[in-house]
């Protein structure tokens, strides 16, 4: 547990980042979820989840960014990597996110029905694996949250209404 | 457990395809794994491990296999598919299986180290998660297993001679 850190100015700042991804996925009608990855530094990559305009359940925000951080550092090994992201990843993106060897995992809220980090399984703290990583949480968890929530709730009135352009 | 049907002639016949693609990958110098997704009796996706090609960790035979079958099929939703993989998915893989809805998986090998249908995890049997599937496994099991064997074998040889052609 890293909590004492979850509200340095670095993690912070690149939260927000994260969140910034995540309001853009929310304006085009995607699940509200950011991920930014940083080595040395430097933004790598930043993204987010763009399942339904891809039409590809692997189009999470974190899959996404490994994607871009890979490319961009030429390596399927991001081992100088942190990873942020607003919501607690699922089973795929940690399991992701060990494949690819990522030294640090920053994220905002928990995913109590899919979490695989604290809510649903700690895939982070397993031993058995050949990899681990380094967790934070909670890091500007309300902010991340809420945009969950307000989408959410917005998706439910337009459905109220009969409305379709968000697409989930 | 299926084991009963792990020898069906269908299954079978997609295994054998899938071992196809994992003699592909070690002759490319791959981790020889294999993967074809089946829709209603036609293959939509067929697919092998290119980690190292691609220098990216997402590149396993089954992300590759649902990223070409949800091309292929225009959806993110693969609720009429049948995935066969040589090897045990690890968990970023059972993950996306799980995240793409896919009805059926059939597997070979097993992987003690890093398995997480049966070995580290029984991940396809959590009643927690939005979605089940079924799972057949052991099928054409010692022809699936050979070739990895025989690949690291041929790794470890290479070793020994300073050859590097082979990339793991």
């Amino acid at each position: 547990m890293e909590s004492r850190e979850a509200g340095s100015a670095t993690d912070l700042a690149y939260m927000r980042m994260a969140l910034d991804e995540a309001r853009a996925a929310a304006a085009a009608g995607e699940i509200p979820v950011g991920a930014v990855v940083v080595a040395n530094g430097a933004v790598v990559a930043r993204s987010h989840n763009v399942r339904e305009a891809r039409q590809s359940a692997l189009a999470h925000a974190e899959i996404l960014a490994i994607e871009g951080a890979s490319a961009r550092l030429k390596s399927w090994r991001l081992e100088e990597c942190t990873m942020y992201v607003t919501l607690e990843p699922c089973i795929m993106c940690v399991g992701a996110i060990l494949q690819a060897r990522i030294a640090r995992l920053v994220f905002g809220c928990l995913d109590p029905k899919a979490g695989a980090v604290r809510s649903l399984y700690r895939l982070c703290e397993d031993a058995r694996l050949n990899h681990r990583v380094t967790v934070a949480d909670g890091v500007l968890a309300e902010d991340c949250g809420r945009i969950l929530s307000d989408f959410f709730a917005d998706l439910r009135k337009a459905k109220q209404g009969g409305r379709s352009s968000i697409k989930q």
